[in-house]
């Protein structure tokens, strides 16, 4: 297969906790019921919150803003019968650096989950996605 | 918001590195260069192969299977252009338990992946899922 297959594999470890990481790389366990680590669908929403955030550091970078800190929350409402997808998922950045001002963080944001976050776009575009920008 | 919502923090540690979890809840890293731990596009595939691997789990329970190995390797084809989200996901399933036949093991991953599992469900549909099962 072509080198942009991206492959994983997971090992079940006992009770709801699977370990898991590409062939020979970094591993992390997620926990389905949330008591050794998050969850499937929080990592879900990791997933999400991370490759906008890291496209969020490249971009700023480019503009020549000195970042100091960035956070991201998400929430993400799901169905209350099964599948219990997510319907709705709401994502908050808050930044902070020398150089930056609301216009360069308002483009970098968006840039980010219009053109860019492949795991953003990677989920049904039935899933409403909203987002705020807070600058400390 | 009720109670259905699912949130999550991220924050940035520097280079392209992210600790996240559910508020007050154990955290997992996120690496978008893939050294410390697995990058947000490998941290969505796990979150896919776990929620899919805690549904079988719970499955063959109920049908008093004793699951003695379980591990999931999936397999995402990436668009070759921005946004580089996934075209397709393979997922292979291997087993080993006592009391468990290749007629259990399927019914288990086929509910999973049709009628439980609220990650895939979350994923676009236009991604072409497959699947194959391996009884050891």
């Amino acid at each position: 297969m072509p080198e942009e297959t991206k492959r994983v594999e997971l090992v079940w470890e006992g009770d709801l906790r699977f370990r898991g990481g590409e062939p020979g790389g970094p591993t992390v366990l997620v926990d389905a019921s949330g008591v050794a680590a998050p969850g499937p669908m929080a990592a879900l929403l990791l997933a999400a919150a991370a490759c906008s955030a890291a496209d969020v550091v490249h971009i700023l970078g480019r503009m020549r803003v000195g970042l100091d800190e960035l956070r991201v929350e998400a929430a993400g409402r799901r169905r209350e019968q099964e599948p219990r997808r997510y319907l709705a998922v709401h994502l908050v950045y808050r930044l902070r650096g020398r150089g930056l001002d609301e216009a360069k963080a308002r483009r970098a944001v968006e840039l980010s989950i219009q053109r860019y976050c492949s795991v953003i776009h990677s989920l049904a575009p039935d899933i409403a996605l909203t987002h705020e920008l807070s600058l400390a």
